[in-house]
This record gives C-alpha cells, structure tokens and sequence, in this order.
C-alpha cells in the first residue's frame, strides 16, 4: 500500500511517499516559495537521481500536481500511477481542543481546522491551502489529517490551565496546548520497545530539540505536561525564539522602544533565543564552534540553553514522581553532543546518571543509542524521531478501521 | 539602640521600631491613604494600647511627623524621644544591578533609586518620598537602604538572562532580577542554624508564599536563581497574578479583546491568579474553603498553586545538584499546611520526603519547625520569616562599620 504525506507550509510543501507493506519511505521531497516568481522543488527517491529544479507554482495545487508528476516520473519517481496511492496524510500543527487525535477528513473537519486558525494563524491556513489542494488533485484519495496537539490533549486541567482570568480559557481559549506531539508520540512507542515495557506503564521525559524545541512529560504513556504553550514560543531556549521568560518584559519593551505589542512578538520569535544571545547563530554547530573560540556570547548561549533543558527536566521528574527514561531527539538531540552533556550533568541526586563516554560516541542520527550508566536508575536514551512515519502509521490505521489510541496498538 | 524600619509604599508606610540591644521589635504600625482625604494610621507598641485613628497626611513627610509623634507619646509610644532613634532602615523593592547590598543613603544612592524607576514604577518612586521624608523630619540620622534585589546579584549569568535580543539587556537592563530578597537571606542564615552548618555550605530550596510568591535557589549560601524576574509577576501561582505563561498570551489577548498592553498587563498582575482562576478568592483559605465544598474552579486553583511549587522544586533540585533543606515561610508557606501538601507529595525520588503529621502540626507562625521525615536525605523547614529583623541588622551594621556579606556575619 502506497501511502502520500505532506507537510504544507503557507508557501511551502514536504512530503514523503511510503512503501506502507516495506514500512519504508521511497521518496522524500520539498517545494519551496510557492506563489512566487520562481519556486523550487527538491525530490529524492529510493535509488533514483535527484531531480532539483526551479519551477513555477502559482499555488498549492500546481505544487500538488507537480509532485505528482515527478514521484510518477520514470526517471525520478517512486511508484508506477498516482493510483497507487491509496490515502494522503496531512501535518496540522494546531488542533486546538477540537481534535484529540488523527482522523479522516471531512467538511466538517475542514471546518474545525479552519476555527482554528487564531490560534495559528501562520500554520493552520496553509494546511488547509495543502489539503485542499490534494481534494482536487486527487479527488478519489482519502485524505487523513495528523495534529501535533492532539497528543497532548490528555494533559490534566492543572497543567493545561494558566492562572489568568478564567473567561480567557471559555471565551477565548487560552490554555496550554503543547506541539511537537507527532514526535512525542513516536520516541514514547520506541522508548516503550527500547525499555521492554507496555507503553501504558511508561513515565519518560522527553526533550525533542530542534530548531524549535520543547520537551514533554509522559505519563503511563500519555502526555501529562509540556513545555510550549498556547503557541510554539514557551519553554526552552530556541534557535530563534527567547522560550519562557517573565511576560512584564512585553510591556517594558513596548514602551523602551515604542514598539506595537506584534512586533515585541516578533522579535521574541525571530530575533530571540540563540540568535538573541548570540547576536549571529542559529545553528548549534555555530554556537559550539564559537565557545570553543571563546566568544563570551557563545558560551552564555549554549550555558542557557543546557540549564534550561536540566530545570525542566528536574521540573518533569518532580512532576512524575517516577521517570523510566529521558529521551534526547531532534536535530539537537540526536547530534548535539554538548547540549546533552550540559543538561544532564549534575542530575544524579534524581536517578539520572550520563555515561560520558556513550554520550560521545552517539552523533549519527541513524541508531537508537542508550547513554546513561549502567547503574542509572532512570535510562537515558537518544532515538531519532520519525513523524512521517507517524502520520503514514495513523492514516494507514484510520484507512484500515483499527485506528485506536496509540498505547492500545502495535504495528 | 534604637533603629526605626520604613517601607513606604506610594500612598503607605509600614513601620517597625527595634530596641537593638534586645533584638526585639517594641513598637509596630502601619499608615494607608497618604494624600487622600482621609489616612489612617495604627500603631501597636509592646504591652501598650493600640492606637487606630483616621488623620489627615497630605504626604510621606506629615505621615513620618505623625508616627515619630505616636511612637514618643506616653500613652501609645515605645520610645522617650526622638533623639534616641540611632538610624532608619528603609525597603527599596527594585535596585537593579547598582546594588548588590544595604547602604547608606547618599546623593549618590538616592540618584540610583531614582535610576532605577523604570524597572518600578509602582514602588520606587513611593520609597524616595518615604527617604526624602526621613530626611526632613530626621536630618540628623543616618539612613539605611536594604534593597529586595541586591539579594539576587549573586545568580550566574545563564539564571538571570533572557534569551531575548542582547540590546534588550545592554540598553534597557532587560533581566532577571528577583524580589523577596531581605526574606530568602533571612531563612537562608536560619537554615543554615537549623542544619548546624556554615551558611556558606547550604544549598536550599526557599519557597516565599505570601500573597506574592517567589522561590529561590540558594547555592553555597547565596542566591543561585529564583522564579520572579524582570517584575514580581513571573513565576509560581500568586494570589492575583499569573505567574509564568506563554509570553505569547499577552499578543493573542491584546487582539481577541482589544486591549493595550498595559491593559493586558494590569489583568495579569491583579485579576489573575487564584483570582482569576476562581472568580473570587485572593486568599488561600478562601480558595481552600471553596475546595472543600467541592467548588471547581477553588479545586483547580489550589492544585495549581500546587504544582507549580512543586516543578519549582525539581527544576531547582536539578539546578543545585544536592540540596540540604527545602524551607516554607511567609504567610501561606508558614500556615497553608494543604498548600505545601500539595507541593511536597511524590517528590521521593529526588530526596525530598514529608512527614504528614508534621506538616498537619505546623501552621502558628511562631515556631521554626522541621517537618521532613527522619530519614529524609533533604530536609523540610517551615521558617517564620522576618524581614524587618534584617534591615534592623544591616542598618546597625553599617552604623557600626562592621556589614558583609551576609554568609561572613552573625550577630
Ligand atoms: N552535528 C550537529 N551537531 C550539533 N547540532 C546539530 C548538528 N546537526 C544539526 N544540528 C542542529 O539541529 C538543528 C536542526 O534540527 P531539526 O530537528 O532538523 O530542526 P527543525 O525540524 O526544528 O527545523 C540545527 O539548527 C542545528 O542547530
Ligand atoms: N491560616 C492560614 N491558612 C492558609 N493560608 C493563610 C493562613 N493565614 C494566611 N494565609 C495566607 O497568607 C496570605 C498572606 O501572606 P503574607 O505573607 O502576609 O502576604 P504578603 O505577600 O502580603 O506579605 C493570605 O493571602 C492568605 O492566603
């Protein structure tokens, strides 16, 4: 069974293409810019040449049909006919409370993805623009929508709520909803197998650092608590967004530099965190190499990240009482080295114990490592994540009628 | 000796007067609604009648005319004369980064309070009338600054910075700061008694929960990181203030009901909490009352308060690596016996074990007391707190030429 998933930016567009019986990803892809003058189009199946191009799409629907023109190319392509393809599955990044998990999309759920869009006004409306754009290109394919909220949406009431008045919760929805929970999801699965556990019984704290970063508590296997909020600026010190800090600063910045209540927003999500700090890095590597040369911002920088990571963690094991493992994913989890150091060093008085040199030797984002020390109460593991698999996993299940909460099945 | 205490808020005046040479408060009053029609004034000296009344004091300097009367009268005072006042020990919530300790006031001291304004605007300019008032009426004698800040000057760079832009920090001193100061020094130097060691070789965790609440890390004695900020509003649960959410709330609100940011910002600090949380408790035995009558929104907001002290703790247990007590004090940390129920429960795992009955048992206010299990690895305290006790301390220290760092001084 071939199944299709995609990733739509409001400009943008990833996807991959599932061999569903191989459980394996014969092609993975990205257009870029669309709806501008030139846009690109980046394609890579299993064994086949690259195909990179600039090409032109006015919108998400030439995007669509491009790329099914090239996954269907003799040359370039995957599978044989776009009949092939049996159901497409499609990333939303806001579920609000409407959706506690994946489902088939209707009117109705177009609706609801749709009711949502102030709560992401920069995601949602170009999911919708993807989803849209696969009715009509594919009118015959179901389509299945995947929600990063919707893994958190078993969090209790004490952890979702913030202590603001409470009709901004009734009237407006203000709460605490969590993202990154497709990846959560997955690495809670894998922790479950790595551990020899049923995933109903596991507590684990996962820190999933990326570009964007946030790291989630899990709870017999469910989500009971996360770092991002209401929307993906909370929490850890990111690649461009500040993460947690005292709210009163919006206030006192928009009066220190006249600056509208949007664009302290902006700063906090585009100028801030790593590149705030360091006044130039992004990127991890960047920031490494800079500490090493002793540039002092570089060395704050990464210090602030790592606290950051080891006070939530300590935070999530007083939250849980008992924590099976911590897991590391990501971009920055998977390979950043330093980072894991800095933040799990100093937490054995919790249970935690590194192993320094299992530490080091886990870069390569291609194994599931373990890195605590053999005699650390609570394991410490590095799993690369693996979202699309997800949504290919809950669109298959969903196509299939077994689809269940995901500690009641197994593939 | 005789040291007089101020803490002149903009339209108040607490007041406590030491007999030094006892160490003992003999005299304690408070004045509210300076500048308006009517003030009123209470004053208590020890084994002497209360005095309550209304009078009229247009400004800071007719309200310390009036308390220098009151506290001299034969019938209502607690001093012969005027004269015998050695010095005043005056609070200043907010003395940035200029100061990291009492001093005495100068020109020079008084032009950085008033530096200083910007980061409290609601509190800074009332402490410079309530100065300024002591000089008039008391030119001849010395007074003492004792700032809530200088406390935290200690914190290392990765506690106190934000991951904001870095101008933000240079140009406009956008940090953490801190608050409750005076009374985490206080409980750290009885602590450390308590635990029969060197001040300079505890680490504490201090939960301060008043109406405002904050926690500091205590490493090595002095202030490692602590959950206020910039402001008193980031942080744990308070009686009407959020505490910490998602910076991006304050966007998301000023939109959904059109609101300024100060606008946002004056709700996050007096109609939020466990006010906002509930629709109508500030006080926690209010809240407490409403939880027992099965009210929803009281149980919510007491199991709020709850577990956000209770990361608070993991997050600093993870940050100090080992921790020698963890300590409760001012009004809900000495007497809200459900309150640090709730935050101490399942915390095991990282050495931190309550004894029931012991935390039922404390709650009068008057007694330091211990109630950790026997065999507990950290310790429990419940710490009365006792701010003014400090600034009399620091004020007689700097009289007398003999003021340190608080980790080398005992009295
Ligand atoms: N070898 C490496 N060492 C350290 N950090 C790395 C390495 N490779 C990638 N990273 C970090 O991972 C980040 C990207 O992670 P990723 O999970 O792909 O991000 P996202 O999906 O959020 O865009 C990069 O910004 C970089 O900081
Ligand atoms: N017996 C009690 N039980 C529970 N809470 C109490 C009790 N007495 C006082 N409190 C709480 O203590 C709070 C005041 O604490 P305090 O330290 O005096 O506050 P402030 O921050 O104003 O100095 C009250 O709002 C109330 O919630």
């Amino acid at each position: 069974m071939i199944i299709l998933t995609l990733n739509c930016g409001s400009s943008s567009a990833k996807y991959q293409v599932f061999d569903w019986d191989k459980r394996e990803a014969i092609c993975v892809g990205l257009v870029e810019r669309i709806g501008e003058d030139v846009s690109h189009i980046e394609n890579e199946s299993k064994d086949k040449e690259v195909y990179d191009a600039q090409e032109y799409f006015p919108t998400h629907k030439e995007a669509v049909e491009f790329i099914l023109k090239i996954i269907t190319d003799e040359t370039y392509g995957c599978i044989q006919s776009r009949d092939d393809i049996k159901a497409v599955g499609h990333r939303i990044v806001h579920g609000g409370e409407t959706f506690t998990k994946s489902v088939v999309v209707t009117d109705a759920v177009l609706k609801d993805i749709e009711d949502n869009i102030p709560l992401a006004p920069l995601h949602n409306p170009g999911h919708l623009m993807g989803i849209k754009a696969t009715m009509d290109v594919l009118p015959k394919v179901p389509n299945v929508t995947v929600m990063d909220t919707a893994w958190h949406q078993t969090m209790p009431e004490k952890a979702f709520r913030y202590a603001v008045p409470k009709q901004w919760y009734t009237d407006h929805k203000v709460r605490k909803y969590g993202f990154h929970g497709t990846s959560f999801l997955y690495t809670t699965k894998r922790a479950a197998a790595l551990l020899g556990k049923d995933p109903k019984d596991v507590n684990l704290i996962i820190a999933h650092v990326g570009n964007g970063a946030s790291m989630c508590a899990v709870k017999n296997g469910v989500c009971y608590d996360t770092t991002m909020g209401l929307t993906p600026l909370d929490g850890l010190v990111m690649g461009s967004r500040s993460g947690t800090l005292d709210p009163a600063v919006i206030r006192y910045m928009a009066h220190k530099e006249s600056m509208t209540v949007d664009e302290v927003d902006t700063a906090l999500n585009k100028k801030s965190g790593l590149l705030g700090v360091t006044g130039k890095y992004i990127d991890r590597r960047d920031v490494l190499k800079g500490a090493l040369e002793g540039d002092k911002d570089c060395i704050l920088a990464n210090d602030m990240e790592c606290y950051r990571i080891k006070k939530y963690i300590g935070s999530f094991v007083a939250a849980l009482g008992r924590v099976d493992a911590v897991i590391f994913t990501a971009g920055v989890g998977e390979m950043a080295r330093h980072v894991r150091k800095g933040a799990l060093e100093g937490l054995e008085v919790m249970g935690i114990k590194m192993d320094e040199r299992r530490n080091e030797l886990s870069f390569t984002q291609r194994a599931e490592t373990i890195i605590s020390a053999d005699d650390s109460p609570t394991k410490i593991f590095v799993i690369p994540t693996d979202e699309e698999l997800v949504m290919a996993e809950d669109t298959v299940a969903l196509l299939n009628g077994n689809y269940d909460v995901h500690t009641n099945f197994e593939y």
